[in-house]
């Protein structure tokens, strides 16, 4: 039997899947921002069309999984499994979303880190051959997140400047078997060549208005686990990806990875740091969201990956495990963060 | 390559995974029903020494899992993988419910079909040999579904009687690989021999106090696809048992099925219809939730099966994929289905 399993926690690929196509679709505000140009679709509107928010969520994830279809030149039917799923209560944006596609569903949650574990579970599905083709599927929209943890925006609450602002936006991925590689040996090939499954990590964060340091424990729980598994000092790895720490998140990363002597400062990059202009954008603390780390993911880094720029890259999207009803009962936050390891051939 | 996939969306397993073991914990309604004798913790209180009804709920989690290890004699620090969920927004039971087990984590959402879902991936986690041994778990509280989808409990609101009665209760299975088959073979084994998954299917329903009707579609379509794909009329399969269809879904199903010359009225039964005592206990139309159909599988039905006196069923939890805001909305209720084949050899 081939050895797959590295670690405690680790997958390697020994036929990596391939990522076949894929596509982000964004919102008003991120189109208007620095990666706004790598976008598939970057709109001029929130609502793309719905009649309420949610269904512009819905629609979002529907034209994100019909973009990147189309990259990769493969129609809905050929798809074996859709691995999806967003931040509203009862995955809200999925169910509704992707119906229409007709594809077996496997629905997952896993707060902003969510299109970590959809890659995660995907590559094996390929991997272990119960599929040729799935699509990896995730959305976040400002103005549900709002509704669902905050307040709707009708009624103008105003949010404190720690908070982040969700990111409306949809990825999408398409991921193939080497086994019907029809793919051009000339192009750039991205391949899905390892996975390490996060834990819930919590370290008693209350305040929801810091889910930075209450996801910092799990990137750094995440990423020790990812050096001893897979045996690395990261010295090969042109970047490392997390979701939405924001500046206190990341600091405390930094701080706690020292103690392990692990130093990422310089390939490391925050998704919800760079989706937004800080200085021209009013978005508070920074991008946060499924959204934020799949459109930055199907965005500027895959583009770098085509370009070669990038050739290794650990993503990390880290997701806050908290729900209305859990804060309103003085529950803490706990984290968790699913590893991808992304390689350009 | 062994070929493992069967038809459009099944997986028939070469070495089965094996249930290892199996454990329910049930509320006290659940537990004064006529399957009470069969759970293995059958409590007298709802709160289950939780200072609310989610907490209530996230131990209910920690109290299945714990028991079904210690009867696989299996240790949380051997298990690979828990794949859990619940109809909670972001999760709630589970993310507090597992934390402290420190076991990697994939969060899904199927709605009251999560541990069909949960089964599934976990059987092709270890098929794969992505791991030797998962924990499948998944929970519902009538408190808290009622606090989620309709009132808190404290308002006295007044249900209807065509509303069915969501599930205190949680099951957990463990599953492990034949590739360490320490099992006596004098001894019953119950392996997961196959799996179907499911696509959203939607006929417009809207009435949330009808979800049978709602479900009952895309048991339909699951049933016909397990038919085709394992090219089989039943005749060998000792039970066919759904979620929590309730009366009407049932009948529905019924003739759904008759259009395509299934009959399945004598092998069927729905977990809904069985948890409670029907003249004994005000429950309105049944049982529902992703506990109904995890205590009954985790009680009555491994039971059966244990004793040999059920050797091959096909169990299929149903979800309603809708939440309160999609039901304002004026959505319709999206149903999903998975099917697991169950083998007792």
């Amino acid at each position: 039997m081939v050895k797959k399993r590295v670690g405690k926690q680790s997958v390697q690929f020994e036929e990596p899947p391939i990522i076949a196509g894929y596509a982000s679709v964004a919102g008003k505000k991120e189109s208007q921002g620095p990666q706004g140009k790598y976008y598939d679709i970057a709109s001029d509107t929130d609502l793309f069309e719905g009649n309420n928010w949610e269904e512009a969520e819905s629609r979002m994830q529907l034209m994100a999984a019909n973009t990147a279809l189309e990259k990769a030149s493969i129609k809905s039917e050929d798809i074996d499994y859709i691995v999806a799923g967003d931040l509203l209560g009862q995955l809200q944006a999925t169910s509704f979303g992707i119906k229409q596609l007709e594809i077996p569903l496997f629905g997952v949650y896993g707060a902003c880190s969510t299109m970590g574990e959809s890659l995660a579970l995907s590559a094996m599905l390929i991997d272990g051959d119960y599929a040729d083709k799935v699509v990896c599927l995730t959305s976040s929209h400002f103005a549900t997140a709002e509704k669902q943890f905050r307040f709707p925006l009708g009624y103008g609450n105003q949010r404190p400047l720690s908070a982040t602002t969700t990111v409306t936006g949809s990825g999408a991925l398409v991921i193939t078997s080497q086994r019907d590689n029809k793919y051009d040996s000339e192009k750039t090939q991205l391949i899905v060549s390892g996975i390490t499954t996060g834990k819930v990590v919590d370290y008693g964060i209350k305040d929801p208005n810091n889910m930075g340091a209450a996801m910092a424990p799990a990137a750094f729980d995440l990423i020790c686990r990812h050096a001893k598994d897979f045996d690395t000092d990261f010295s090969d790895y042109d970047s490392i990806i997390t979701g939405d720490l924001g500046m206190v998140g990341c600091n405390i990363l930094y701080d706690m990875l020292k103690t392990e002597n692990i130093s990422i400062e310089n390939i490391h990059m925050d998704c919800g740091m760079h989706i937004y202009d800080r200085k021209k954008q009013d978005a508070h603390s920074g991008g946060s969201g499924c959204g934020c780390a799949a459109i930055t993911l199907c965005g500027p880094v895959l583009k770098k990956m085509m370009d070669k720029a990038w050739r290794k890259v650990l993503f990390i999207p880290t997701g806050a495990l908290m729900s209305t009803v859990s804060f309103h009962e003085g529950n803490t936050i706990p984290g968790i963060a699913h590893g991808v390891l992304i390689e350009a051939k």
